[in-house]
């Protein structure tokens, strides 16, 4: 029986059991999927990546309490937690952080946390960690956190995925390292530097601005935790500027400092996608990138099952041999790889 | 009329247009290609990668120079520099890398250099990459060094590309922060700590070594430059090791200082290669994983062609309405787009 129904009623069990199901591509998982499609749209989708040693862990566990206990002004959301870990199975990080995390948000039945290691392709995660997230939000997590190590391609999947995009930094990782982190940069809707209490967070916040600059030749401005009336800092009404300006805000996540601030700002990039389009523009973008994504996998597959095996062998040796160049080799097998 | 011939008979002209025609991916590129592809196979292709700050373009230099004067028991090598940078158009390495080389190495017939910065998809950047390896390989030069900046997933199809990957990194880049690197030094055959004059040098090998024996659990030694005869430590003979260990040299590329260590580093391993049959397997692996990306390629693109636009973003849309699911919409294009 599919566990899509379960998963509706909220029974955390059922949805355990159905993120394995996605995170092993079954059946069982694809259709339950199908049925609860219809049922997501509603989640706001929230990239959390930086470099290991940046303390992303902690920020994320920190932003789910705050979410679970804004201040007067919002409502208690329901939030989930998705740790994907795409670096090498040797570094064992997500499962560290998993356990770390249980002790500090176990029993709160409005929290749901699951981490992820890479098992595959970078392709393969991006796919499952797609419909698990998916299945979060039928669910019912109004906010989904997405927490990746930064490793280049992960992050701008990951991008491609959330409506919102944290990039966390810390103090003391060299100026000269920063500059891999320029197309890293050009993702992010929030900038955190985290471990703030730490020398160097004036030089690190100094080189973010200036590459915030270099990628978008506007004014920015440096937030400070705890000055949430300075979030959106172009526009007294706040929200609804047309340009989202990336904010930098510092944090000691272990602490909790600063850490209203960082919720604020999520919030605030909500409204302002709504109120320029954006949200619907990024959702579209979104699943027809994911349609892409699927659309390639089943054509290969279908056409792997169409032709013969032998035949593959047999072009493929003489491609190593050099009789045969790579595209001549790819017209001869889908040519007469036809059934 | 093709390029092919031209090229072939060493015309540097002919050569640096079918080099555009292939980052153009223009049909006379294309053919160009394949007419030349029973003439690759030859070439050594080495890859160089790390992050920027590290000095790789002045140690591709400087092997460059070494490979054109190597010491008396060598033969001078052709060599071709093939620079990428995948990373966004705002840092503009590419070109300033390339006018300093200019400088360098130009006059010597023995020596071709390009760069190339990223435009469209990483994938499609590793397909222009891989057809000017090609059209070099097949123009004669023995070594093909490709220089790509440090951004995850382009160092991995960088290294599917080559038959031997150089890692450079540079003292002074915190220790946190090398752990990202992890999944990219298990595609390291040699680590070259380039500006070894600097303070940390020691730190930067200690945790280099480190990553190396969680990586692959084996000794390994730290060599130093200057000292060839400790290249393949862990063996009298040297070189037919069946277990490569990956060498940690340092260098000081600006002054050339420990450049020959390293040149013959990169002989040792081919000879490795060669010895335990990892040449053939590499070749083997490199040729069907570039039959598979243009395969995905041609597929998608024939399918393109055969769906009408409108089923396309009438489809889209129902899926965007979360009327249909990711997968439905994908078995509905591709049974009902069939011509």
């Amino acid at each position: 029986m599919s566990l899509a129904t379960p998963v509706l009623e909220g029974n955390r069990l059922s949805l355990a059991r159905l993120l394995t199901q996605i995170e092993n591509d079954s059946d069982e998982g694809r259709a339950a999927l199908g049925e609860l499609f219809s049922h997501t749209g509603q989640a706001h989708l929230i990239g959390v990546t930086g470099a290991p040693g940046t303390g992303k862990s902690s920020l994320v566990n920190q932003l789910a309490r705050y979410f679970r206990n804004p201040d007067a002004r919002q409502e208690p959301r329901r939030v989930a937690i998705v740790a994907v870990d795409p670096s090498s199975p040797f570094t064992g990080g997500a499962i560290l952080g998993d356990r770390v995390r249980m002790r500090d948000l176990a029993g709160d039945p409005g929290v749901f946390i699951r981490s992820m290691a890479s098992r595959g392709t970078l392709g393969g995660l991006a796919t499952a960690t797609s419909g698990m997230v998916q299945a979060l939000d039928a669910a019912g997590y109004d906010l989904i956190l997405i927490e990746t190590v930064g490793a280049g391609q992960a992050e701008v999947d990951i991008a491609r995925l959330a409506h919102t995009t944290l990039v966390v930094e810390a103090p003391g990782m060299g100026d000269e390292i920063q500059a891999i982190k320029a197309g890293i940069l050009e993702i992010a809707d929030i900038l955190v530097v985290n471990k703030a209490d730490r020398p160097g967070v004036e030089n690190t916040e100094r080189a973010l601005r200036g590459m915030l600059q270099l990628a978008h030749p506007v004014a920015h401005r440096t937030w400070h935790h705890g000055r949430a009336e300075m979030v959106n800092a172009g526009s007294e009404e706040g929200g609804l500027d047309e340009i989202w300006q990336t904010p930098i805000l510092r944090t000691v996540a272990t602490e909790g400092m600063g850490i209203p601030a960082v919720g604020e700002a999520i919030i605030q990039h909500r409204q302002h996608l709504h109120g320029t389009g954006d949200w619907q523009r990024r959702e579209h973008a979104r699943l027809e990138a994911e349609l892409n994504d699927l659309l390639q996998a089943e054509l290969v597959s279908r056409w792997r099952q169409s032709v013969a095996e032998d035949l593959y062998h047999r072009t493929l040796n003489r491609l190593v041999e050099r009789r045969i160049s790579p595209r001549q080799a790819v017209a001869e097998l889908i040519d007469e790889g036809k059934p």
